[in-house]
């Protein structure tokens, strides 16, 4: 396994593994790895000849009041887990050289950015569409995995590949869940022992949903879930904000407010929830 | 030569030749071409194996009140005139195909966007910067070619293909002008007789103006050197309005507002003026 330091050395080998007609995998990080990275790299290491993670924690992608500077970094044990997963190359580039002090572009894509997450994190899907262009050019990989996890965030990267063209297939994988249903997140260190074990509602709560809206009957009224999953979520003594519970078309993004004609539509329920200071996502999708 | 009409087609096209090592060179126009669209098709052709023309008319670049329905189209004059510069194959998308209903995602460059053509066209290079940002993903080429007559296109998507680690290299080349040193443009059609004889006048006053700050001293003043090349233009009976006359550093597009201390600044003058409705822009660069 190699560290790549520089995108010129980055670019140069990805364009010499091109002519020679390998596949490259490539799963782009913030580093802090867990179980939920390490299932995006197996998936990559499955089909591409050669797997490129990158570790970089995007400035871009976060507001001043959030936690950029104290965001979990690792670097030795990230570089260690890679190694046993068979990665073959980390690009590992500097923010000096990422984003130099004239740097001035970026990329939007409207609509799946406006609500849930983008909502209250207006500018994070615009940091996101952009280091992840930035990085399917220096990584110039065929097919790049994305966790379901983050499931606004696999739209507007999906959004934007289909929209520019992009020559990368979005793959999107399953949510990986510690034994009690919570969704592994680097952020989850922030937990204390209360909070943690309170956190496991979140994934209670939409697997609640998904009895309602499966096994019984469809005319269940969606306001009425959505209260029950606030209700249960308010329940923990530790969660102290619901940010949003939403019920969205799992493609568009589109608010969905009733059950009625929404056949072939599959339905993202999606929460995010504060406990402490401490901000959890989490979602499921429901196939109709 | 051979026309290409779908995406799909042109990628699968473009990545085997990168397969088989071929150099791409490609030249992106809105068609309608002229003997300035060509030197930019000659330059590609001396350096590349596999020359690509893309014509579209890209409406994302067009205000609602600009001419995008009026723009001159002459598809068969353009077959012709490529294929007798040895073009390979040409590029000529539909735009339902460019732009589906849903399309959503837009690339910004600021900054360099904001003045000059940007402060009077606000969207436009929104829409440039998207639009050529699609074509290098779909034809993959190795370098593109713009002509130095749009110099803020040039200045934008020089910073576009920078900061977005853009796997293209931007090569600008000299615009070509007319006998009496108006710059080629699909827009001149538009020029009655009358028009396009004064139209000649906006190269005259720019070469006024490299005259005063190259033979003269220096010291000369930029106001007093940009109120003689108003002068001088408005003293054409149809040039009705001048939209700007600027002089800024060719490669951040910041103003200029003295000679002192300018040492190694090349200086763009740029300037647009509406003869009736037609509204043309020319420049210089003053190499320090």
């Amino acid at each position: 396994m190699k560290i790549l330091r520089k995108i010129s050395e980055t670019k140069r080998i990805t364009s010499a593994l091109i002519l020679k007609k390998k596949t490259i995998g490539f799963v782009p990080t913030m580093g802090y790895l867990h179980e939920g990275h390490l299932s995006l790299v197996k998936a990559a290491r499955k089909k591409a000849d050669v797997v490129i993670v990158s570790i970089f924690v995007n400035p871009l992608q976060f507001a001043p009041n959030e936690d950029f500077t104290k965001y979990p970094r690792n670097f030795k044990k990230d570089e260690k887990l890679c190694r046993n997963e068979g990665v073959d190359y980390i690009f590992y580039p500097d923010i000096k050289e990422m984003y130099p002090d004239d740097y001035s572009t970026y990329v939007i894509v409207e609509n799946v950015s406006l609500g849930l997450e983008g909502k209250i994190r207006p500018e994070h899907f615009r940091g996101v569409a952009t280091i992840v262009l930035k990085l399917f050019n220096i990584v110039q990989c065929s097919f790049a995995v994305f966790g379901q996890k983050d499931a606004q965030q696999a739209c507007v990267i999906k959004k934007m590949a289909e929209d520019l063209n992009v020559n990368t297939k979005i793959i999107i994988s399953p949510t990986i869940r510690e034994k009690d249903g919570l969704a592994m997140s680097s952020r989850n260190v922030y937990l204390n022992p209360e909070q943690r074990e309170d956190a496991a509602y979140l994934y209670k709560a939409l697997e609640y949903a998904r009895r309602k809206l499966t096994l019984e009957n469809y005319n269940r009224d969606i306001e009425f879930i959505r209260g029950q999953i606030s209700k249960l979520i308010k329940s923990r003594k530790t969660a102290t904000k619901i940010d949003y519970i939403s019920f969205n078309n799992s493609r568009t993004l589109e608010e969905v407010k009733t059950l009625k004609n929404l056949k072939n539509t599959d339905i993202l329920i999606s929460l995010a929830v504060r406990f402490g200071k401490v901000r959890l996502i989490d979602n499921i999708v429901i196939k109709r």
